[in-house]
């Protein structure tokens, strides 16, 4: 197999390792350093420049190195017909779960005020737990996961996505996005990225949410209008916000998000692909093709996930 | 049927409306007016004033108003023969296994590191998560519940207690505390406050945890020597803590954990006996009394749980 990275400004020593351990024999090309593009049949891609790809006539199989693809369906030359896959391991399904219900929890029971009242000295045992409503949009395979475990520690939950699903909770679809935000005050945004959510919860959105809802986003930063975030927070639309995911990453040092009182920040760790995962289901979806299998994991170009 | 609440010093006004809500007949008493002692067949006590149950002649049953016992059996004058039952429902097992949830998540996602990050406006993906592997002191039903919830969520669990017990996870019993130690790195502690447990966790337990354990306390504070608590985090036998009960309630303000980096203090908040549900459990015991039968949830004086 003949592969080529290309993920700018990360260092892949570990990825290149994990393919070599796993298969001694493989032509690893490295971006920038891509001296015989003829080899590569296979493409591992995060953030690579447009257009690159059509520089390798013998490509058959196109992947991401993480869970999201928006980030190679918005390049417009990517070659058709070529199989595009993306990594979901129950490591990375795990780790987004056990952040998702973290913020929950946190939010459930007030952590937060309780650290406040710990600087004050302050011993209040009224009211200890909030009464909440989780909601999900987006119930793919991460997404169901995060509601069963909630399910499982005895939330109740919603969940919201595209196109009618029978699923074990109550759930909205379709133009019922207002239905959906008038039950929840937690609200979970796991969508993909695609034309249809880009900056789907902007100030529109924000006031169909029951006043004070508290919001996690895992997703992509460019789910969310930031500036309209801000409004909702002021407003009292949403109470709070557990955010690890930004418009631009690294959130620049100049962002209002940074010293706001009702946002928390992670620096996009809700979940990492851990290359020892995703190297294997790589190898493997390179076989499936070989053999005229379908590789799993692949991606609908039209859905955009 | 008669009966007293004592529970000096608070509010207990939500306890006699469940209970006339429940039977109207009921004749109430509440400490400290008790004008006639005969009437009371079932005692209702929150850290009751030790010697005062000799003084109804027709008690039939002792309740504690919570999941703890510790209060009514440190009185020496508790007449004997009597049951005594406790209060467990699925609402306090859910509150108390949620804490205990919460703490480890943000533990094991370090979530107070990403605080301090956030203040330094500090954008650190590095090593997201920490490997934990969590042992629980006490596997009664609640530390059970709390076992098999984050077994669920992908948890390595480890268990302690007093006996030998068939159990789905790694279990260690009696004299082997030392190997129990020696294998975990978040330490839960939901023992039983009794003779042998009071200040179990003191300088030569400490010592015999692996470097840097993280401890969440939601039993009693005297499980806990507290200024060897302090001791353990200075010497790093301990990273951190989440406590949610101290030897004396409410901390008293000058108390050095209010300000301690690696402390986080909750006003014993962990589960609170909600009435509406913990009522019925009595009520329902009474009836089993007057028909011969044992009372649920009734404990054993000699364990001391």
């Amino acid at each position: 197999m003949g592969l080529v990275i290309i993920s700018p400004g990360r260092n892949v020593d570990s990825w290149v390792k994990n393919f070599n351990s796993l298969d001694s024999e493989l032509s690893i090309q490295v971006y920038p350093s891509i001296p015989q593009p003829e080899l590569v049949e296979v493409a591992v891609l995060w953030n690579h420049p447009h257009g690159i790809l059509k520089h390798f006539p013998n490509l058959k199989l196109i992947c991401s190195m993480g869970v999201g693809v928006d980030h190679i369906l918005k390049d417009p030359e990517i070659p058709v017909g070529i199989p595009i896959t993306r990594i979901i391991n129950p490591q990375i399904t795990r780790s987004m779960t056990n952040y998702v219900v973290m913020g929950v929890l946190n939010y459930h029971r007030q952590f937060l005020r309780y650290q406040v009242q710990q600087k004050q000295k302050l011993w209040d045992m009224s009211s200890p737990e909030l009464e909440i409503r989780v909601g999900i949009m987006g119930v793919g395979s991460l997404g169901s996961d995060i509601a069963d475990k909630l399910l499982y520690l005895g939330f109740d939950v919603v969940g919201f996505g595209k196109s009618n699903k029978k699923l074990p909770f109550q759930y909205y679809y379709d133009d019922q996005l207002e239905d959906f935000l008038k039950c929840i005050n937690v609200l979970v945004c796991m969508l993909p990225l695609t034309n249809s959510t880009e900056e789907l919860l902007d100030d529109k959105f924000f006031q169909k949410c029951l006043p004070g809802t508290y919001l996690i986003n895992v997703a992509r930063g460019k789910h969310i209008k930031e500036e309209d975030l801000l409004v909702a927070l002021e407003k009292g639309y949403l109470s709070g916000a557990l955010l690890d995911v930004f418009q631009e990453e690294p959130l620049p040092s100049s962002h209002p998000f940074w010293e706001h009182q009702a946002i928390t920040i992670t620096p996009h760790i809700a979940s990492i692909t851990n290359p020892d995962a995703a190297v294997p289901q790589i190898v493997d979806n390179y076989s499936r093709i070989k053999s005229n299998q379908p590789p799993i994991n692949q991606i609908n170009r039209v859905k955009g996930y």
